[in-house]
């Protein structure tokens, strides 16, 4: 077990040298603090935006073409539907006042008062300066990088429930989903809330974005059932493989690129000397976590079925990426090289598991992004040693996106019905909801179907 | 009507706390500010640079397969012309004199002789640095930000009309857009010209870069004509689809990345609280403009046609993106949500209503960029009250750009010619004129033509 | 001859000032500056490591479509093998301790206990800050910085040997070249080592990196010998089309997106105005020696052939690249044109070339980035004079190299062999070797093969 340094308020760390120096340095400093932490929260939250791109590339390229230009516009539409919502509902209900949400009901969140005042002042008095810069950060650059966040985790459903799942019946649950279900279980922690009281320790969601997704993709996938010939009466598994792999090679990369800014923003600061040194671990372990993941899957599938799987590669990516988002910070990259390493044998492993028990996954969503964010948030209690916390927090945030998450799609599949009739299954989502075809030109190559 | 302040010097607002501070520490702050405001221009402007990939992208997507490959050159090839022409001629009509251009010709620009001295110096003196911090930002910097909105302009031109105009006459189009055209109305105001002085406003370029390109565009899909086949002699339109709908999604995600630097860095400073607190106000609504802008266009066609179009949805995100981009910095969140959706819902109507013109834009960006970039611009009256200005701006612009541009047009229509023969295109541009397939391997499906 | 002032330690700079100001403003300006010097690390190097999307997508657009799955692989298997190599080796080789490595064995490389002890500490003591900040930036910023470089090295051979050679060998390679030999010769210049005392001058390594993965690509092209069918009996060049240009297209702008953090990163500091206005210098530079390039390339292809060649544009974009790599900081725009249109045109000559020497380089990586290299370097002589510097640099790394990687990939071909069967070579090496197709629904189109 290794012994580590956690910093519980990172933000809280870069002005204490300035008490000694008198009130006018001191807020020239916090000024240029606010500037750095807000500057980092808006790239870094534009490079989480990028990851809604990395999802709808590996989507694409991991489905038949008969249904890419349906998994194209579920994609953006599920990144808009996901902004709006949290703008409406998700982000109150998340920090603003959990507890007593409808007393406090505040609908629009935007710009703070101060703000607003020293924007539109004619000259910048102290006073209005210290106004603004006592909250640390610009307001809608947390915004912005929260928002990113609840579209990340709406975004590893789609990719599982792929090819069979009617547009807006999904975007229906990305709704009920981005307001309320994501907000309510990251408020137990990222808001304050009972588990972060008790200690589950989770930086950049492993389980809190990682997790929570793949617990909706998985109940999704059980309740709407696999596609038609994927699993053949005699228990035979049927590949479907996808039409376009080096799209879903891309959208690894966006997406691992995308994870500098997920993780690294998740240090919440930028502008005192623990931070920046804090975020460079960051960036160093998520890097290595993914390397870890890629070359073990390779190994791995070269072991078990002498050929290298290139999806499984991608997936290993992907699940080292997940694995170390629960602590991106720890001081050993060969922690996080381990940790990623990990994650990529549990997806080699999780993805026939998953076949066997008929659970039909398209990208392999639950494996990277549930498995590996189970596995990532126990392996922080590997190094701090607290397993209880850890264990409750998984076990919590498992059940209660489950539960309320099987809710929802009974009830839309009771109701609107959530999946496309055989017949429209067999012509292609693209064909049947959005008239079109994603690549009209191309084909018919050895396996169109 | 809302009330808005709007940051009429916004990089004047960060070094008054200072003032009382002694000057030894505003020299310091002045340094510090000076790298955050260059840092915000340069990633903000690699952002923008990005934005290339994105029209390639699109594009790119949205053509038949035989002219994609054409459509890549046409795209590194134009933000390789823009960037040049900028630095021999724009750049300098555009910021140094605008009056009296000819007397004053300075073809090269470069980095001020005060850069030059602090970087070669053997040791920064007080003296050195002063020098330099005194301009705000790094002269390269500006640059670099302002040369990648001209290529902007000329991206969307390109898309308009593809797959019928030859490269090289397209190419010498750029040319005069990016020398001139685009900077002339350009500097009338952010140049500090005459529609500054009567308070026409456009933040980041709904009217300056969009519409700009949007009339360059409109003007020579007349003048050069519509595809073969486009539309029947009965009146009919044939859809012609593009042969890589991913590509095009993808496209429309770069786009939106970097519109956080189009817009975000057009703030033009970063190291102040009021800078950084309005940039991340920027950030939020350019994100939320391009949310509403594809839920409407999605709405809309569900409705109107009963299938959801995919480019209609992804033309909806960039409707969006133009209509804020006059103010992206309005302290409300819902009010972007609603200039980005009424910009989708143009899009959806602007498209056929142009294809009933015989009006052929491959791509949509007429519709995208010229409609909702007027419909942008108009929009910052309806919240500062300034109709005139608005109204004025829009008009003026419009008639410079189209007048000049169907000029240019037409001399390289009667003399080199501007269209390939009705073999060439029936071939494909990219035999015609490269020699090659952008996919020799894949086809041939139902469509191919 | 144009006359520059070079910046011999930038970091240096930004401080002098200070030294006035009293201990206490000293220290806070510095930790301010540590917190930009290192973000500009992280953000660079992310840009950096996003090169590796780049040549991923560049490869697999110009290789065939049965072989695109296993350079997709190649590629990201690459970067993570090179991550951990240098992280296991090639760092501690690079920079620790060059001359007597294994006395000084420290196998792993983590941030510095002064850092660790800052984040874990209760309170920021100004002593536990001025530690910290001593270093000028994150010691994990620099080491993730240097990381992506050895990865770029790596990603260049992947390139030229792609559709025959073997994964796992290739991959060996990349252990060697990653670990020791890409290592030891950047310390040569980057670690303080005996070119740099000889005033061998390479900003960002056009040499370093490029020329380094050029020689290690043409060694192996030599060694591992043509695909079979390019070069005929008759001395016939078969063209072998790429299976995908808007791939390679995309590979290109995101190559020429992540030059920015390349270049602009190698600037190594951002904290000072002098800094700040270098890396201002070095972006519109980076740029324009891109833009050079492509017209160049694109002018030649049109005059010597009659056609313009997509494929030569890009290549003329990284040439130009490349070329301006060694001296982006030139302060003169025209220059760093001029410097990338010449690398443009070397590409459009040295790719016949090669071929008329039956080198069989699949995506022209010998060309753009060794001889562009080549010439870059040595166009920094043509700048500040020294001649025989820059020629001793450019010899002594290409004999090392050279020398080296031919007794690795000699190894490697007389023991476990690197060439695929000729019957998996037919077959497409995603069958053979990944059990997979890249594309199994497209074709089957006019060259498949």
């Amino acid at each position: 077990m290794i012994q580590l340094r956690k910093l519980a308020a990172a933000g809280a760390l870069g002005s204490a040298v300035l008490l000694a120096a008198g009130p006018a340095l001191a807020q020239v400093e916090a000024e240029t603090k606010f500037a750095l932490d807000t500057f980092s929260f808006l790239i870094c939250g534009a490079l989480v935006m990028w990851m809604a791109a990395g999802f709808a590339m590996l989507e694409s390229g991991l489905v038949r073409s008969k249904n890419t230009a349906s998994i194209c516009l579920k994609n953006i539409a599920l990144y808009s539907v996901a902004g709006i919502m949290f703008y409406l509902v998700g982000y109150n209900l998340m920090y603003v006042d959990v507890g007593s949400y409808i007393g406090t009901f505040s609908i629009f969140y935007d710009a703070s008062p101060a703000e607003l005042a020293l924007i539109g002042a004619e000259e910048a008095t102290p006073e209005l300066i210290t106004a603004v810069v006592d909250n640390g950060y610009a307001v809608m650059s947390d915004w912005f990088f929260q928002m990113v966040f609840v579209a990340t985790a709406a975004s590893i459903v789609s990719g599982t429930l792929a090819e069979r799942i009617r547009v807006w019946p999904f975007l229906l649950f990305v709704v009920v989903l981005t307001a309320f279900i994501y907000p309510i279980q990251a408020s137990w922690v990222w808001g304050g809330g009972w588990l972060a009281e008790r200690g589950f320790s989770d930086f950049a969601g492993s389980t809190l974005v990682h997790s929570c997704g793949g617990w909706a993709a998985l109940t999704g996938a059980i309740i709407l059932g696999a596609r038609r010939g994927k699993y053949g009466p005699d228990g035979r598994v049927n590949p479907l493989p996808g039409a376009n792999l080096p799209l879903a090679t891309l959208g690894t990369f966006v997406l691992w690129l995308g994870w500098f800014g997920f993780n690294g923003g998740s240090q919440l600061a930028l502008g005192s000397a623990a931070d920046a040194a804090n975020m460079a671990i960051v960036f160093a372990n998520t890097n290595m976590a993914a390397a870890g993941g890629v070359v073990v899957a390779m190994l791995l599938t070269q072991l078990l079925y002498r050929k290298i799987d290139l999806t499984m590669a991608l997936n290993g990516a992907i699940a080292g990426l997940v694995s170390i988002t629960a602590n991106p910070d720890v001081p050993a990259i060969w922690w996080a090289l381990l940790v990623g390493g990990v994650g990529g044998a549990l997806v080699v492993f999780a993805v026939p598991l998953l076949d066997r028990l008929k659970v039909d996954d398209v990208v392999g969503a639950v494996s990277a992004h549930l498995i590996a964010g189970i596995w990532g948030t126990f392996a922080v209690a590997l190094e701090d040693g607290n397993f209880g916390a850890q264990i409750l927090g998984i076990v919590a945030i498992g059940l209660f996106v489950s539960i309320t998450s099987a809710i929802v799609w009974l009830a839309l599949k009771y109701t609107i019905g959530i999946r496309v009739s055989d017949e429209e299954e067999a012509l292609g989502l693209d064909r049947a909801e959005l008239g079109m075809e994603a690549y009209p030109e191309f084909g018919t190559g050895s396996q169109r179907m």
